[in-house]
């Protein structure tokens, strides 16, 4: 049976809906299935070239944009951050899944290049859950917060773009069903289905 | 948020391949989602009508084909089998999934008539472990068991029009991966997430 090709998939969602924990767990749970990213900030003490990130000169990330190198980029804070698009090629020949962690306009991005990407969104279970999530970090000012909620309505307005979506309420539940999509996809009847009928033909 | 409206499963495959077994594991743990299905043949002792089938006479079952009432019906030994089509509309309306498991062919006809239905199929690990399981019945003789491979071939060669396929090699993890496909099928955004975006926009 030819299952042999891994799948991408996408995680994002507003900012505060959970979606860094999430991954985590998953991270805990599945092993190491996403992908470093590439960025131009400094590393911070601790951080590991090609763990954390793969950390690369303004000069050398430009170059890489400009060979059509990233599945997706951005730039926040005046530093880079992109997601290299021939390591995940690779993982996902090697029959690895691939996970990243990105934003909405991101992951619209990567569905643009790798349009068999499957794209799961976090959704937060309301605005006011939202609301007390982010004035609850304590870092951002109530214009901040304001300002938070009406980019997630932004976002969510994307979300016809996306393949699934996970009202994140119980982390655990969500966890679960994340793992659920995976299962079901590596399950799906792949559009060439002729290895799976020639297989069972040849034994007769 | 809106997901109000169940689902139709289809769970189908070769004769031999488990298909009742595993039908039977998840109605133990999911609940009763499977529907009743009409038939012609005579209830046998302890079979209760609405229960088991809906035991009518060979009038009725044709009446209702030719008022269009069933989604898919088959003649097995000369009695009719089929599957009520309103009966599984209703449940769907209410909420509920509703599982049928009915052969391959059968399957083919309810995405004709509800293409939104999401047909899973059953393979065995190989033909080989499929003629042990056949013969292992102690039922049929060989030229039969020969017969039933032939066809399991044939209606594998149908695989491409079902949505997700399963290799029954362990009971619990074939459970598990319906489970699953369930449960991703249920995070999907809908077609119209018109309603989605505006419950968020309303709350701001």
């Amino acid at each position: 049976m030819s299952r042999n090709k891994g799948k991408l998939y996408v995680i994002s969602g507003p900012s505060g809906t959970g979606k860094g924990t999430i991954c985590a767990e998953i991270l805990k749970e599945i092993g190491n299935e996403f992908s470093v990213s590439m960025t131009t900030r400094s590393p911070r003490p601790g951080e590991v070239h090609g763990k954390e990130y793969y950390f690369v000169t303004k000069e050398e990330f430009e170059a890489n944009i400009a060979a059509g190198g990233f599945l997706e980029y951005a730039t926040v804070f005046d530093n880079y951050y992109g997601t290299p698009k021939e390591m995940v090629i690779n993982r996902l020949e090697r029959g690895y899944n691939v996970i990243l962690d990105i934003d909405v306009q991101g992951g619209l991005n990567v569905k643009k290049a790798m349009p068999e990407a499957v794209l799961i969104f976090i959704l937060p279970p309301s605005l006011e859950v939202l609301r007390s999530r982010l004035e609850g970090r304590g870092t951002e000012s109530r214009e901040d917060v304001e300002k938070r909620l009406g980019q997630a309505v932004n976002e969510i307005k994307l979300i016809g773009e996306y393949d699934y979506y996970i009202v994140n309420d119980v982390l655990e539940e969500s966890v679960q069903t994340i793992k659920s999509i995976m299962l079901a996809e590596a399950s799906r009847v792949p559009e060439a289905v002729k290895p799976i009928i020639k297989e069972y033909e040849s034994q007769q």
